[in-house]
């Protein structure tokens, strides 16, 4: 699994939060529009990823549902970093509902040399 | 960052779906109910979280919105899993767009010993 | 088409409103859970509709979908209630969209005797 | 109340939806776009209700709240009269819930003459 790239996205998207008034992104344009335009576009990308799960069901094609999924992470990784937050501690969070020793990569790269 | 938490967390999840008729976890009841009711909760989550990101904006406040947020992300992954798919090919599309190099983390390690 | 109920249903949720601490109505435990709890209802029945849509274009039968329907309008007009607003301040400005003339019921009534 | 809006509002979506393919509309060219698009509409609006809602309580101010409401049900109006239903139906079920008595306008009149 790409395990990294939440990782990578995150720093990705903290960098162009913090450059958003000199930054053309869709990102920094998600920022300037503010809370309510980010949650609304979490709210539709939940609704076409919906739609997508049940068009799957019969067509047994899942791009769009991949593709939707990726837009709905996304906005929400958006929505964490609006409000301060990142994917780490949601991570963290599922790590503890499911007793996940939840090492970070770093970790588990030494305790693998042990 | 934990991130091989939703590595970890994809083939706990692959195990109870595999093992949903004599398995009383709630992931398995999901999956007994079928689709309609797993997209009912991600829809029901995407809800929870996007008022917990208004109340967080008021108070500062955002353990609920960790905590709304995983549970999003989570009901998402047994979607994922009810229709034949996983994380990986989620963060593969959001590493192709953001155009991260996405080695897993194997590779990652093999290439931090050059 | 029943043109009244909204009329008459708005009384209702009002005067479950009103005694909504000696009432053990639904809608009065509504009001005690508070706006999140109301507004979590209306994303509810929101997806619900939408799965019903959905399967209704695929099996013909549209009872879920009216079923569903009849439940968004409804978890709607308790939300209205709740901050002080009510159904026809809606269809107030769905005339004023349509260009309809939107007199009510007993101008209407009176008009047919000239 | 409005009470013949809903009536009045079918009528006028029922004649769009009959020459869709001639009418350049917004109610067409929904239409003309299918069922996905019609209810990723409610979806969206159904999030901003709520949003609106939520900002209702902190600012006092409804007119958002009633804007994004008549929103919300005029997609599901849309949305109903896609697949062969109308407001009607949804009265009615609501009608049958509350015990509401549910004669139509026409009746009531006649009643009132008794």
């Amino acid at each position: 699994m790409k395990s990294d790239v939440l990782k990578q996205l995150t720093e990705i998207l903290e960098a162009r939060k913090k450059h958003a008034d000199a930054d053309s992104s869709y990102v920094a344009s998600l920022h300037k529009k503010g809370l309510n335009k980010i949650l609304e576009k979490v709210g539709e990308e939940c609704t076409e990823t919906i739609l997508a799960a049940k068009d799957a069901a019969v067509s047994g094609n899942t791009d769009d549902l991949i593709y939707e999924t990726a837009d709905l992470w996304f906005h929400s990784l958006v929505m964490l970093s609006h409000l301060g937050e990142n994917a780490d501690a949601v991570l963290q969070e599922l790590a503890r509902r499911f007793d996940i020793s939840g090492h970070d990569e770093k970790a588990s790269r030494n305790q693998s040399h042990h």
